[in-house]
């Protein structure tokens, strides 16, 4: 938008103003520095309409720790901040809180803790905890809460759409059609969730992934305004990318001249030495398209060329196509098999928007502050007690059954030790339903929240996608095959110990 | 994301792989070069399901300025770039493309021409026009897709809940929940489409518009929990803001306890010199809430002081709040016109991610190419009449009635003389429908695209976000009122000139 949105580094100013108000007022009661804790979570899973999550993939806290190293107040921040005014035109801010957020730079004093990215997260759990002095943890909540909420949102969908893709390959289209700047972070998190590859070419090789594409309609136009035709222009795509060599059927006439003409300069390719890549369908009947497609490159002797299927592709569209496929593969004289085998997926506004459910409802919520060396818990009473906050220092546990598989995660208190070798009783978080867990019945308990930002730096190196990848699909795996159904799926069970429990019933 | 991200600059790397690929064949097959013009369009537009836009406001022009003012091929990028490989393992991008890319540094040879930003805009009307050497213009699809659509979309989104909202005060407070760092194009967005004020600190203080806001349940948790209680916390922040005091009511009981305790703050400062601002909601049944809490403040003196609302609002909330509001007042025992008039909204994640319809239809399509001096235009034909790319350089007109009223936006060829002082027949751009205007039925027509980028440079200094508000109030103001329903809209006229239709009819 502006000079001050390239200098080195986010600022501090990229926040909610009262964040900035109520720092100031703890500053000024003397309270900035009391120790707290402010627990994130979210409360409900994405619900798309006709479908719906059944659980989420964590992402962002890359993000979250370039913030926290990075971000500062600009002597350009400071002026726009020093010439705020309140109602009576005296300055809004005062010299002091001006130092004061001048000296955050590099967070020494706060702790954060976080369930690693690409782990399966469910709703009601911390997914972060940020504890510092009051003033520094308020500060940070809309930082932390831009930083994860949107990555995770898409790193949940784009599992998804891994699901319903079948094992072929996903490709994230959707950077034109996406929220401004946010398709960089949205492509990485594509990437976590479950996508193969981004056309975002900047997002894609920063993070050590190849981006991928093929070429658009206006490249034959151009061709053809130009007195050529769809063949020269496809010709002159091969000629510079024979081994790379992808062709969008449907500029013109998708079976009546994309295909032939893609046809004839595969065949130029193969007498060259070069096999062709593959064809794009962006429009029209994809499922029929494809089945017709693939029968005409059969015959010509191109069984192994790529199908890319692009244009508002969802979870629910690709699984229609490749039911459809099915039902009308015999018609075509092709084996559905071999058709599905050879798809590519091109997604792009859904997932990159999350089209449906186009927010994760994160949230950043006080449970304590310390007083005479003691944490205080902290509870926001509700109307609703479903909404109401979980109060204290908290520990985040997966309990594994005796198959291996993830059957619950369980919030204790941070100080409880949870012994995978007796009985654990879980509560439901707001009613009186409960269950106990025999020693039997548990493979292991899995702590889930790990250190990520202390001392002013962070704790761990960065892992890179790949590593991502295979933790959310290690999660998955163990995850039952109901909680993964696309449609209405099957609620993982998130408990609270009994002390929670206990502490939960007399703060509200 | 990284370091690559805080550069100084966009990278031109920011964007989708393929047109870099296509870059780089229209620079070996010569064509590079050669002049061509791109529109930008968008074929619909946004339905949230249960209400539907009947009309669009154009934003994100700034920013795609500033991206063509400063975006390039930073070092890093081009290593990047230079270990990008083929299938066969060769570089993919040979040295004459990096030079070239290195070398697109300011677009001088790029001329843009749009609708300004702030003006009411309607599907299918060309609303920027890109005129570059070919690979130029296509090399900048993705940054001006992902420029302007995500603003328009929001502006029009915010233009529909300043509708909804009845000319009381509107506030964006979406940040937290918006993707990443969107949330400043968004706010800015906002702005523009007729919020009074944003949340956010940074962007609003960059556009010159004060940020707004009041506290979060945790100023009072945090008090409560180190000994002291709702009562004092509303003191503590009265105390460091006397003039600006808007205190947060349902952290604990809101008619119980948040409106007694404010009531009591709200005399201390008046018996101080001080006048209170007002209280916000943030849950419960907030119509009856709002008038519950007028009822009290009336009865305390307090009749002037806002009530700010806020959770998950959007426009159809807003609607029934003022609805419900003006059934139960007289229950209540307060007028109803006196509680609409002191309501302030806050609006967070339904504005900032345009819930229910989250991206804008945006397209970039080639339309001409320059052979031997004249412009050749190009049409992509497609199996949808509806769908097909209007051909050929434009230009783009609104006519208004003898009431003044806008009645129709007229796309002509660019060397059309649009005269309102013959009669115009006006052509359905896809079917046979006609009508012709008599010189007496047209009391104006207005020519839309400007110049905004030519030589290097931004044509025109930028207008502040007051001059843009201005600009959406005054078309607004010409728009017929069933064109501005929320529901069920009456479809504004785009049409097509003579020249044009027949154009379109020799192409498809």
């Amino acid at each position: 938008m502006s000079t001050s949105q390239t200098q080195a580094g986010p600022s501090l100013l990229a926040t909610d103003l009262y964040q900035l108000t109520m720092a100031q007022a703890y500053l000024r009661h003397g309270v900035a520095g009391t120790p707290a804790q402010f627990d994130v979570f979210f409360r409900s899973l994405p619900s798309y309409g006709e479908h719906q999550a059944g659980y989420a993939v964590a992402a962002g806290l890359e993000g979250l720790l370039e913030y926290l190293a990075e971000a500062r107040l600009a002597s350009d921040d400071e002026a726009l901040l020093r010439a705020m005014r309140s109602s009576s035109g005296a300055p809004l801010f005062d010299d002091t809180f001006v130092a004061w957020l001048r000296a955050q730079r590099g967070f020494a004093d706060v702790t954060l803790r976080a369930v690693p990215e690409g782990r399966v997260v469910h709703p009601g759990t911390p997914i972060a905890v940020v504890e510092a002095p009051l003033a520094v943890a308020q500060l940070l909540e809309t930082a932390v809460l831009n930083q994860l909420n949107y990555p995770t949102l898409i790193a949940t969908r784009a599992a998804r759409l891994r699901h319903a893709a079948g094992g072929r390959p996903l490709l994230e289209f959707g950077m034109r059609r996406g929220h401004g700047c946010a398709v960089d972070a949205g492509a990485r998190a594509a990437l976590i969730g479950g996508v193969d590859a981004s056309s975002n070419t900047g997002a894609s090789l920063r993070v050590g992934v190849d981006p991928r594409g093929t070429h658009a309609h206006s490249f034959i136009q151009a061709f053809t305004a130009l007195g050529g035709d769809e063949l020269a222009a496809f010709r002159a795509y091969a000629d510079v990318y024979p081994d790379d060599c992808l062709l969008l059927l449907d500029t013109v006439d998708t079976l009546g001249s994309g295909l032939p003409n893609a046809i004839t300069v595969f065949e130029e390719l193969r007498s060259r030495g070069h096999e062709p890549r593959g064809v794009r369908l962006d429009s029209g009947d994809l499922a029929h398209l494809a089945l017709r497609v693939a029968h005409d490159l059969d015959a010509a002797g191109f069984d192994r060329t790529v199908i890319t299927l692009s244009n508002q592709l969802d979870e629910l569209t690709i699984w229609q196509i490749r039911q459809q496929i099915r039902d009308e593969a015999p018609g075509v004289g092709v084996s559905a098999d071999s058709v599905l085998e050879r798809l590519v997926y091109g997604v792009g506004t859904r997932l990159i928007t999350s089209h449906g459910a186009p927010a994760l409802d994160g949230v950043y919520k006080l449970v304590a502050v310390e007083r005479d060396a003691t944490w205080v818990p902290s509870v926001k009473r509700s109307d609703s007690p479903e909404k109401a906050t979980l109060p204290g220092p908290k520990a985040l546990h997966r309990v594994y059954d005796a198959r291996g598989m993830a059957t619950a995660d369980l919030i204790t208190l941070a100080d409880e030790r949870v012994d995978p070798s007796t009985p654990h009783t879980l509560h439901h978080p707001s009613d009186e339903r409960s269950r106990t867990l025999q020693p039997t019945e548990v493979s292991s308990i899995e702590a889930l929240l790990q250190s990520a930002w202390r001392g002013g730096r962070a704790t761990n190196a960065s892992p890179g996608i790949r590593e991502l990848r295979a933790r959310r699909e290690a999660d998955e795996a163990r995850l039952d095959a109901g909680v993964r159904r696309l449609r209405n799926p099957h609620v993982y069970h998130v408990s609270v110990s009994e002390r929670l429990r206990q502490l939960l019933r007399e703060a509200t």
